[in-house]
């Protein structure tokens, strides 16, 4: 028996329950469908539906069911295709024919529409919740690992040393953008259907601006197709999710470099890596690895729901329930992205040593040219110049930081005495004192902001 | 406690477990896995690590978790991270070291590779009966269907006469390729990993051939790598799928447009459609809808792994992990969707009284533009003679068939009075009587065809 | 010869370097190039590497290759690998040695990086525009259509009479959160890279929120690695224009299902509408068609980028290079998508007389539902009563507005005379007099705020 | 002036032709439009249109139309929509009447699906030889590498000693199963479609078998509305090319990380590597760089298309215009990875010193557990002793294989003189004796059966 068939001559086949029936996924949303219905329930007792009264038997009806959910004590039935159909049902089941005037001038349109948006937004928040935190630990690992300097890379080849204090940096400032991502989506899903009904408005005059305050809603819609049709918020949603998680898999990428033998720079801690069912010397940067390959599933949670979006005409089509999953996917996965990521920045063992002894000469190659620039060769000609040196190196199995000036000589007449004074790796660092860069006092200029911009 | 854990001084963190835990959906491939087990655990034996006594306490282990499994008598612990140390570990407490001698030459990675095979395997098969039998339910559909006309259309618009068979049977030939591709996903999918063990092959010689032809496989892997670093036959599958789902989605537009009211071509059963929570009138054709929508699952599935694959190294990467769920789903849901909409088109109600009503004359057009072809004039020319008269009926509003020889002659003297004869449905869709065009006698060739390759 | 080969020993192959020139795509910054230039000319001549001539000669020498590109007087070598190392080679040509200093303290991975970033926030604006200016045609479209009544539908059956005017409107307010998205992409472009050098920052101490001023961006990038390595303003520019892209798509195929002539609401004007190479009667939507059909483009753009973009390391890598393409056709398609969907919203006809005779008197089922609310029966079981009269009317070929006081009463007591005035178009669109509602007062208050919005 | 512009009262808007015209990119098949059009001209013929003179009038027109364009001398005009429209529209001003006739019983519908088969059956040609000739540039370079012992990485840990050569051939093995997509492709794309009219069939009635013989095509299809209709081969070679674009992007990130100075495995050759603009010393690989990036275009083709064909109804719809530029570009895309690919690895040095001093002892912990399984423990426990022996190794700061008997048998009493012979790279890799293992037995006949595959 299903509460619209009063049209109908034959029943639903049982294939059809099972392919339609959304339960199984958006009961997760039974909080917000209760909440909804409560501040609708007060709406229409203002507008006389209820008495004051019924109005109490439906909120305390209402108030049970959630309990007794949160309990373990709701049964659903088998026909009962999601969670709004279910909660009514039980309602009714319950409280007799006030239930069953709960749904006046209220369409499963809006309701949906209501609840999910209460449930992206509060997910909204918690990623952004968890952003700050990863935000905290990059600035608290930039300023544990301060004087560490570390080759810089460019296509994986060693490029300028630079602070591993910057590096951390790098993502801190990255995800400020991806906060600003999630305050404009959280700005878009903060607007209440309610009273859109299925597609034309209410046929009841309900106080929408009351329904907003009660849900915590910044503003109400303006128009009811608009309300009840479109899922743009939620399309929103998973595209700053993918943003995030994409960006998060190409730090979890140098982080596996990082952990080879190979390279040597860190080690993940035992309590976030795994070992091999066979080879017994094994410890795999697990964690990473996974955290990079969570990456495609934000995308194709992203490109599931355009998909299903794209070229589905107004208002509502039930293409439309297909919205739920992806989305529930994204938020729960994206904040255990976050969190362990969190836990493995500030549980790493960076390894000095090694990466000491792994600073190539040749990352001065650049400092060599801007020498030569001052002495007043024009940059082309530097960068030609001290091309060939590296050229000279190579050949001959010369190291750039142990040439005597006569060597340097042969290359220009501008290399003088002072060129030896280059090969200090913090020198060069702090040679890029500039907003931005990655001289120590730069990089303590940008914690400073961090501390503020996260306080 | 994990069996990998020696060289490790620290357990894995909580949210790690949690993190990287498959078991919630591996477990769906438990039979497979202790099909390739046995398997494994009779070529250890012919290898000489297990006794025959020893051989069938393991083979009867394995068998009881299977059994126990299936009557849910299984509790799995935390620290089973996937399945394959699920049963190892469930088996090692159940008949103690014999257990312990089961992963010998073995590791997860070719033991994984292994059972997602025979899983996606046999799932390719019974996504290929659903297709036939969807293939079945549309020549049946034709046959029935077999002397109803519609009109054909391009961009929504009235095209040319053609029988709804014809419509039907377009979808069939389609499914043929489909299959096609199903089939291939196979071949490339039928291929023993076992024995390729990490990465370089198992030390221990064990007899590939004879597990491949106990588990029916067609044949064994040639490079260990390959064996266990691919995953290229799971995007062959879901690809596969994609072009399934997205296909169907377009006759499921057409399904959804053809039970407007406006169109009213079609209506579907009760048993497939449902109704409004709020709008007492309506029957929405939801299950239509919803395969419409499910393309996006299709190819969100497709895309997210592409992306998880894209860019890993060999061989083994922990991101690899991150196939399994998108394949289960699309597998789970196309077989929902094939099964359904088979179910859909078998049981519509055409309203062929809407349809006689609803065809325009002007679909004759192109017939018109062939009669002065035949009469002489070039095509280019012709088909501007008529363009000419369409907008002259447009204008006057005058329609195509009822228009006399004079009216006619206005616009070339070619016309004669056997135009007239042209101005039947039946006689425009006998005109294309070419090798797979709409004429009855073609479209009883195509099912006669189609007869055959489903048989 | 290349300006970077000082330490190679061989020349690139033919085929890389056609493999890696990005000058046919990229030649489209030349301007947002030569700009940066002229700036970081400007800042070079501060920190004493100009002279006030050397300065003028580098700009003008800028300027004029400017304006000789925009003449069709360069000509591109097939050596230039990027418009950046082009517009360098053909300054140092034209002004020699000071030519050669203009790279000073500078790396591609900066200046691509400002480029981009002014191309992109440019282009931002312009789309911007372009929906302004579809969100004027809409509500000009709006004022135009007050008072044409249309069916209102769910799942393309007839549900509730809305107003057009409240349809066209939807989009509107669709629109006031696509401009929000577009402009916290502008925000998260508006930083300026150049400063940031190759990762660790400029050797050379420029003023770089000088260069910002200059170049209109509205803050500096507070770290050099995040500022050359990031590429996530580009990846949010494609998710918004997906965004608008899908979203159009779904008013797209609205306009097509109501141009057929089954619908008939609309009729395309003939300059937006094409014709058949066959049939000389066809007139096909063909502009709504391809708009929908483009936001494949959009999507695939998105989905490609962040491809390129996942697991790629720190800090640049080639990969990024894939960039360019996708954006700039996403915004090129776009731009033409929303003036094009604009020109024919504009210009389409609505055929009023057609819609009137479509409107089914079922459309008012939910106002009979609302009525029996009132007479004081719960709505759940109004619904039933509904259902049941409409399975009545459908059985007996009753028209629901066409029934008389004694056969409602058969289905429930509650009836009285004043339901017979329930059956006005105007009177039930008109009930939806709640904000955002299809109410003519309501539609007005929306067209009013509407207004304010985009004025 | 149109073609198809009879009924139109007034002419597209300039707007509407830049939006819609195609001929910017379908012109890439005026061959197959030209050859299409022959065929074409010669079943006209036999079915009575053109007499024999008219016929090599026709042709001649065709003929010199294609050497025209050829040879440059080809003008279009702005209305020139497409290139079939262009390509007749041309022949009729140069061979007059005749030319009007060509497009006797022909829609561009059934055109241009015969085009664009013709081409892409054409382009999978090309593909597939550029697969083999990666395949036999692995074969070389797996004989030319055979006795190079390198770690094998899972995680990017060593996990066990693998030949080289063992490593290239697991990509040939790979692109085995690419060619049978790449053959499936052609299957499904070698279907002629001539004849089939706008939707319905030609209203003449011409040998299809023969057209289908002169344009080689390997079959004709059975039904109309399929065939003008279906998309499911490009989709399909969208996939293709992207597994292909997706596998070489794993191998392209190990060389990108063998490449760097930290592993230093490998050199590309100076010609297929570039440098920076700023860092003189810099030697990147961008070309295997830009090959993992270039993944992405592929899957961005791909979900673009699939996007494009989701939900849109049958037959012909405007949408399907979007075809073309992601096939072309897919096409054009993959070739050039395909051919750069080779030729980097045809190019490489390996850097054998690197890698020897690079193996790591604990690459033998497997065959220390083997060992012990050997000597009668079982694996389970085997694999936790040599835990911890890794584990004191790791503590002490001990080397496996420099450890003595003694010191092994701390750990088990199993442990015997012949433990100390295991420690032989070349031992550990021949050990692997399995069929697709990694001893150089295996590996040669992996030679000897690849040789056969691309002979």
């Amino acid at each position: 028996m299903k509460m619209w068939d009063g049209r109908f001559s034959k029943q639903s086949d049982k294939l059809m329950e099972q392919f339609h029936n959304s339960l199984p996924f958006d009961k997760k949303m039974i909080e917000e469908d209760i909440d909804g219905s409560i501040a609708w329930a007060h709406a229409l007792s203002k507008a006389g539906v209820f008495s004051e009264k019924e109005l109490s038997l439906v909120v305390k009806g209402l108030e049970e069911i959630l309990d007794d959910y949160n309990n373990g004590k709701i049964s659903f039935l088998p026909g009962d295709e999601d969670i709004h159909m279910a909660v009514e049902r039980i309602l009714i089941e319950r409280i007799g024919e006030t239930g069953a005037r709960l749904h006046t001038g209220r369409s499963r349109n809006d309701q949906v529409a209501t609840d999910i948006r209460l449930y992206v937004k509060k997910s909204l928040g918690r990623i952004n919740f968890l952003v700050v935190n990863l935000q905290k630990v990059l600035v608290e690992r930039a300023k544990r690992d301060l004087d560490i300097i570390i080759p810089g890379f460019t296509h994986l080849q060693q490029a300028q040393p630079i602070l591993l204090a910057h590096y951390w940096l790098s993502l801190f400032f990255l995800l400020e953008r991806e906060k600003k991502r999630i305050n404009n989506a959280v700005t878009n899903t903060d607007i209440m259907p309610l009273g859109a009904g299925a597609i034309a408005g209410s046929g009841f005059n309900v106080d929408r601006t009351a329904i907003a305050r009660e849900l915590g809603f910044g503003s109400v819609s303006q128009n009811s197709i608009d309300a009840v049709g479109s899922r743009d918020f939620i399309l929103e949603t998973l595209s700053v999710i993918t943003s995030i998680g994409i960006h998060i898999s190409r730090y979890a990428e140098d982080l596996i470099i990082w952990s080879s033998r190979e390279f040597g720079f860190i080690e993940l801690d035992d309590a976030w890596s795994t070992g091999s069912s066979m080879m017994p010397q094994k410890k795999n940067p697990d964690s990473v690895e996974l955290i990079r390959g969570k990456s495609g599933r934000f995308l194709g949670n992203y490109t599931r729901f355009a998909t299903v979006l794209k070229g589905v005409g107004l208002t509502y089509y039930k293409d439309l329930q297909e919205d739920k999953e992806p989305v529930f996917d994204s938020i729960e996965q994206i904040c255990l992205v976050l969190d362990v990521f969190s836990r493995v920045i500030e549980t790493l063992a960076v390894k000095t040593e090694n990466i000491q002894k792994d600073l190539d000469p040749f990352l001065l190659a650049t400092d060599l040219a801007d020498y030569l620039v001052r002495k007043g060769m024009p940059f082309r000609m530097s960068h030609k110049v001290i091309g060939k040196i590296v050229a000279y190196c190579i050949e001959f199995s010369r190291q750039l930081d142990t040439m005597g000036l006569d060597e340097f000589r042969k290359f220009s007449d501008l290399f003088e005495n002072d060129v030896l004074e280059l090969f200090s790796w913090r020198g060069a660092v702090d040679r890029r004192n500039i907003e931005g860069g990655t001289s120590k006092e730069s990089v303590l200029n940008q914690i400073k902001l961090a501390h503020e911009l996260v306080k």
